[in-house]
């Protein structure tokens, strides 16, 4: 059949992960941690599935995680979401951003995202028939430049994406990026997409400025977070998105015939696990902080330029001093003939994206890390 | 805001079930069993997730799994797809169904459904901006007149959404009725999805006859399979689908998107259970019609009318010598006066549907069936 995708082939998370098997690279490309996560809420899982736990869960989550999960957004965010009406469980953040995309977005609609930005977001506005308009953030800050912003809002823009702690430049937004966005958008009928699915690996002073603590913008926002990055369990495609009861009526419409309904006894895993031990995200920023940290160490020797890292389980590298190959000829030689793979930034780019740089993922154990770190100092 | 799928509310499946928990009657609605999956299955599970295979499965679905729905595909339908190529794990039969519809469906293109048709469907073609023409089959046979299938083809056909074993009229397809199907379309450039998701529970003399044992309608088509169904397990979430490479690649393109990858721990233990108790599925067949035999027999002194089941865990009881009412303020008494939740069948067809039928589903305890049996016998 003709493609409705053309342009798209598999995603580089994919394809960088098996080229890194191929050559028994060590594998810092796609997110994910090579450690386990915790042992209670593993067993918690176990009992679910052994106490029968294993049909179908309500269309928009189980009641008990539905609640655990307005509680903590309570506790961080200042704002508490109805349990009932404004959160629904999805099958990861992916189905959480393709039915929020999708539920929004209508044939002709214009949609401004940042680049560079997660490669989901693209697709899901092309198979609504909606148009993208990106914005071309710049390194080493990646900030967004409001006026910019602004001349791109037209009477036809839907719908605004944004990703904070942002992967994969590892910035995140402040308080006064908000700010500036509710001023440009006020006045316009538009609607935000907020992809904070790493809210907890933050390490900026003001700490993660969530969309939902900003009181008029959560109105007509859905916020979009996941327990995989959290848990460290990303194969168990679990997350969840947040928005008013009007909003999260539509996009649950999507979801309902998408998914319909998350695994069942995962769902109950983690509503015991944020009830039993939310010190688990309270403490992760200082147990990413310190992977961080000793990896930036153990790469100040190297001719790598770090960038500084705000947020997500990333760290980018600018290689510039060390090749003039373009990002994803580097990866591919960089996994082939060093032993370490990483991802090329052009990729999160539709315009021609000219820097040097490669995002390298720290979500490892310390010898993984310190392995990885010899490899790319002797480059 | 503006609806996209402005005539949709919530499914009848959770609307029922909310409804049967209300009034605390026996739920026959929805269908999901009321008895647990095998032990194996679940102990296999418990196993993977304390043995760390905890982060993302590959996209397309974990190697063992699609390697043990090629075999267990070959040794039922004398076809073998090819594990890498032909084969997508997907978050439910639904997620499949979504996505290849996704996939296949432009703006503009006609899409042949049979009503009573699975609620999903039409949601699915509606958001890609598809034209749905709906074929009414009639009780209490429920076969296709092939006459009114060919006149109902155009130009603008592209896809063909067959279910058999069919939820819920519990008919199925016979050979005969792919041999017509194929005569239909040769001419003409259509697909097909086959929703076979209850392919397990079949009753029929000539068994289940899957698109897959068909060489030429294989060619242009997607099977869609459900493992709950098979397993007993509605909330695990693991579905999947076969066809050719060259669709398969397209609807991957949409899969990668929606959800990306499916639990990973789950698709361990079901590729362990298809390898080390295949006699599972092999004695589904038996282990259900004893079910349904056991539950007609106990409704045969009833006022109802009980239709014939060649498949499915649902039966048609048509009330007709009962009351006056339509089918859903039916269903709606039946749950709150007499405590047994059923399903109407109007909400399956887009045109008035003037039969007096509802479905049971008797994936149910014997002591469950008994008891609504005996409800159902005071009407
Ligand atoms: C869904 S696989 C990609 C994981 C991820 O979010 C990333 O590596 O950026
Ligand atoms: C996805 S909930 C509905 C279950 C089902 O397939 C049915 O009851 O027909």
């Amino acid at each position: 059949p003709e493609s409705k995708l053309p342009a798209l082939g598999t995603t580089i998370f994919t394809q960088m992960s098996q080229l890194a098997q191929q050559h028994q690279a060590i594998n810092l490309s796609q997110g994910f941690p090579d450690f386990d996560g915790p042992r209670y809420l593993q067993e918690r899982l176990a009992f679910h599935v052994a106490n029968g736990a294993n049909q179908y869960a309500p269309m928009t989550g189980v009641q008990a995680l539905r609640e655990a999960i307005a509680d903590k957004t309570a506790g961080l965010y200042g704002y508490k979401p109805d349990a009932n009406t404004d959160i629904t469980v999805t099958a990861g953040a992916t189905e959480a951003l393709y039915a929020a995309i999708t539920a929004l977005v209508r044939p002709g609609d214009e949609v401004i995202c940042f680049d560079p930005s997660y490669d989901s977001y693209a697709p899901a506005v092309t198979l609504s028939g909606g148009v993208l308009k990106r914005i071309a953030l710049q390194p080493p800050s990646f900030r967004v430049d409001w006026e910019e912003f602004a001349a791109l809002l037209s009477p036809r823009t839907r719908l605004i994406i944004l990703n904070t702690p942002h992967n994969p430049s590892a910035t995140v937004w402040r308080k006064s990026d908000y700010a500036a966005l509710w001023q440009a958008i006020e006045q316009h009928k538009v609607y935000v997409v907020s992809d904070e699915v790493y809210e907890h690996i933050c390490f900026a002073e003001e700490g993660h400025a969530s969309v939902l603590a900003h009181p008029q913008l959560r109105e007509r926002a859905v916020a979009v977070s996941s327990f995989g990055k959290t848990f460290h369990m990303t194969g168990w495609k679990v997350g969840y998105c947040v928005a008013p009861a009007a909003i999260s009526a539509e996009l649950r419409k999507v979801h309902q015939y998408l998914t319909f309904a998350v695994n069942t006894p995962a769902q109950l895993a983690l509503a015991d696990m944020l009830r039993a031990q939310p010190e688990h995200y309270r403490e992760l920023p200082a147990f990413y902080r310190a992977r961080r940290d000793r990896f930036m160490q153990a790469l100040a020797d190297s001719r790598f330029e770090i960038l500084p890292c705000e947020g997500t389980y990333f760290l980018l590298a600018d290689y510039s001093a060390i090749s003039d190959l373009d990002d994803v000829s580097f990866c591919q030689w960089l996994t082939k003939d060093v032993g370490v793979a990483a991802i090329p930034l052009s990729v999160f780019c539709a315009d021609p994206f000219p820097h040097r740089l490669i995002r390298l993922c720290f979500a490892k154990q310390e010898a993984t890390l310190d392995a990885a770190a010899e490899l790319l100092c002797k480059v």
